[in-house]
């Protein structure tokens, strides 16, 4: 089954918030065997909203619509919807219970414009928004289906999971199947690894497809086939899968869609060990990373981070000598953080970074971009030194991200 | 002038990546006064991308394309873009010069698949990719243009900048002026503010448009003038920029369009302070989102992320016996975690988080969001609890943000 979305808002287009909607929304529907077909950003003006409902109704019988329905006034997606479908905006009983429920739950004052928000079109059926004021309506028409959600994320992702995804599953019947398997893959660049797989490809079904998608210091490979034959699928796909494990090796670091610092809590809590991170340039991502995973105080106990050398010497026992003069940017500094921070926190595992990320502090022989980075597993200590093009960002995202594959190695 | 950005890629509608050169594109055009129309997401098909460029020369004379020109076999777009513009795939002995130099710069080998890169079509004219290996390519047609361009983030950026919007502007001339004021808005909600404004909003020029973006914790307020008498929108805008200064005071915290981070490095700055951060929940989100800000080394001088209670205790001197009685979250915690942070290292303000963030670890009488946070200021130490809704994700977004915003008030 093919589903549009329509991201409605000026803010989408004027960059200053990023779609992040239509992406969960189809990391959640593509299990289901559920394809978005095509993704429309435009205004919150009227015509563009009539239109782009037109030109998704054409393509697809299922249209999901985020945003445009705020307390604000500068939101004209209720009255759009009601030109499109009929009807007129009328006052809703169970929906302002609703409003004055969320606004409750939140100790919260009622005011007009959020009970404005009660006010929905006669030709929707209301879905209550659990965790918002602005309510989720379910529109038919010609046996096509359109679900307008709010576009503040947690309010549309709770109420898919709670209620669109179920009522659309309800109303129809999904008869084509789709599989994804998704590796992850280090050490190779995406061209590289594209010639080591061409022999594999080319024995490839025709109904399964190779995907590169290439992130900061991976590649993910996805093979997806699309089938009415459910069994079919799997079986070609089991075969495909041991594949790439023979051809690929070790370069597969995980068989499932994770970020690498799911996979390092996956291989800490299985050897039970723990792990701890000392930071300079990447500034606490490592450790920011490691938490956003649930479960991560199992395995993460702490991190220093040491942006100024004081820090480095006096909890991470960076010799003065050392970093007046090698500097800070140096093996040597690099590698007693990992110990020094092991020792602090009583840990097995250590990463640690230490670099300039720019755009200011390139020294002479030492540019931009320049990251010393060692990690720590008991007595096994590695360390090796990169150059990152790029912006900072760049730099701190490949730092954290070479950290992190630079333990699981030494996991292996 | 009005621009169509078409963004090609599997990996974007199955949500693998999220697009975000569309937001980069849009918030680098804006201040030159080009508007983008809108934003389409379209797999790597041909019949797709054929359509979307279609769709999007009916609404604008620019269109610029993202994606599907990597070196491996899902991509299609530069056959399709034969298909569209004429010509066929040749050989370009100056892209392939470019190419060799990009792989030699980065110390990679060349191989077949990033050779071919070199093939183009005939009907375009190719702009040099000096950060990658994907050529960009200009395609002109009855007086409209399609700028190719690789999907990797960072390619594009470096590149729209160096060459892309540098061309753009010198092959059109733009008549109207779009001038933006963002303000950012601490402590309403938006519908609170949306009526504090509504005597504002009523009395403003037609011409200029007022939208509310709210984000964990903030609210973006932004205007919005497009007339062909810059000096005119420049004065309604001081204008109405003083009144919403009057009208909400010390809740603007910036009159730019800056995140909390770098309003703080700001703050700080003036002041001649360093400050640090003592993090358990929020695991070293806060010192991230202080160091993404280049100079901020100026200012930041480190964290300790205490995951575990024997880090509180053993670096952050908070009591056993507060550990053991009130708990981990509890105000003394993070009162102490403040207070020792900055005597650990040396700094004049800290701030603090000790909660939950879920899904586990909720306890009786605190459950999943209970975050205490504290911020310290030279003597001034002040605490909160707070209970936030949400995901995992989510709780440790507004901790991070509710725990600058806090420190941003001491500091006023």
């Amino acid at each position: 089954m093919d589903v549009s979305i329509i991201a409605i808002g000026d803010e989408l287009l004027i960059g200053q918030v990023t779609d992040t909607n239509s992406g969960w929304i189809a990391r959640h529907l593509s299990p289901l065997g559920w394809n978005v077909h095509t993704v429309r950003v435009v205004a919150d003006d009227s015509e563009e909203i009539f239109k782009a409902i037109d030109e998704s109704f054409a393509e697809t019988n299922i249209v999901l619509c985020t945003g445009g329905l705020g307390p604000t006034k500068d939101d004209i997606t209720k009255p759009t919807l009601c030109r499109y479908f009929g009807g007129e905006l009328v006052y809703d009983e169970a929906t302002a219970r609703n409003v004055q429920e969320v606004v409750d739950t939140r100790h919260l004052k009622m005011n007009p414009l959020t009970a404005a928000q009660a006010n929905v079109p006669s030709s929707c059926r209301v879905i209550q928004n659990k965790v918002g004021t602005a309510p989720l309506m379910w529109f038919e028409k010609d046996g096509k289906v359109l679900v307008s959600m709010p576009g503040v994320p947690f309010e549309t992702e709770t109420m898919m999971e709670l209620e669109v995804i179920p009522q659309l599953l309800k109303h129809f019947s999904v008869n084509d199947h789709i599989v994804y398997r998704t590796f992850i893959v280090i050490d190779y660049s995406e061209s590289v690894l594209a010639i080591k797989l061409d022999e594999f490809e080319r024995q490839m079904p025709d109904y399964i497809h190779l995907a590169y998608l290439p992130k900061p210091g991976v590649i993910r490979l996805r093979l997806t086939g699309t089938s009415k034959d459910e069994a079919k699928i799997i079986a070609d796909m089991d075969r495909l899968s041991a594949q790439l494990h023979d051809i690929l090796g070790d370069a597969i670091v995980c068989s499932e869609d994770k970020s690498l610092s799911e996979i390092l809590g996956i291989k800490l809590r299985e050897k039970g060990l723990t792990v701890a991170s000392a930071e300079s340039c990447t500034g606490g991502n490592i450790a920011h990373q490691i938490t956003e995973i649930a479960g991560s105080s199992e395995y993460f106990v702490g991190t220093v981070v040491s942006y100024c050398n004081r820090v480095k010497n006096a909890l991470l026992k960076v010799p003065n000598e050392i970093l007046d003069t090698v500097g800070a940017v140096s093996q040597e500094t690099a590698e007693q953080m990992s110990r020094g921070v092991s020792e602090l926190l009583g840990t097995d595992c250590a990463m640690s970074t230490t670099g300039i990320a720019g755009p200011g502090g390139a020294e002479p022989g030492k540019p931009v971009g320049t990251v010393w980075i060692a990690a720590k597993y008991g007595d096994k200590l590695v360390s090796e030194c990169f150059h990152f093009p790029g912006s900072r960002d760049r730099v701190i995202d490949r730092a954290t991200t070479t950290a992190i594959i630079m333990l699981l190695k030494l996991l292996k």
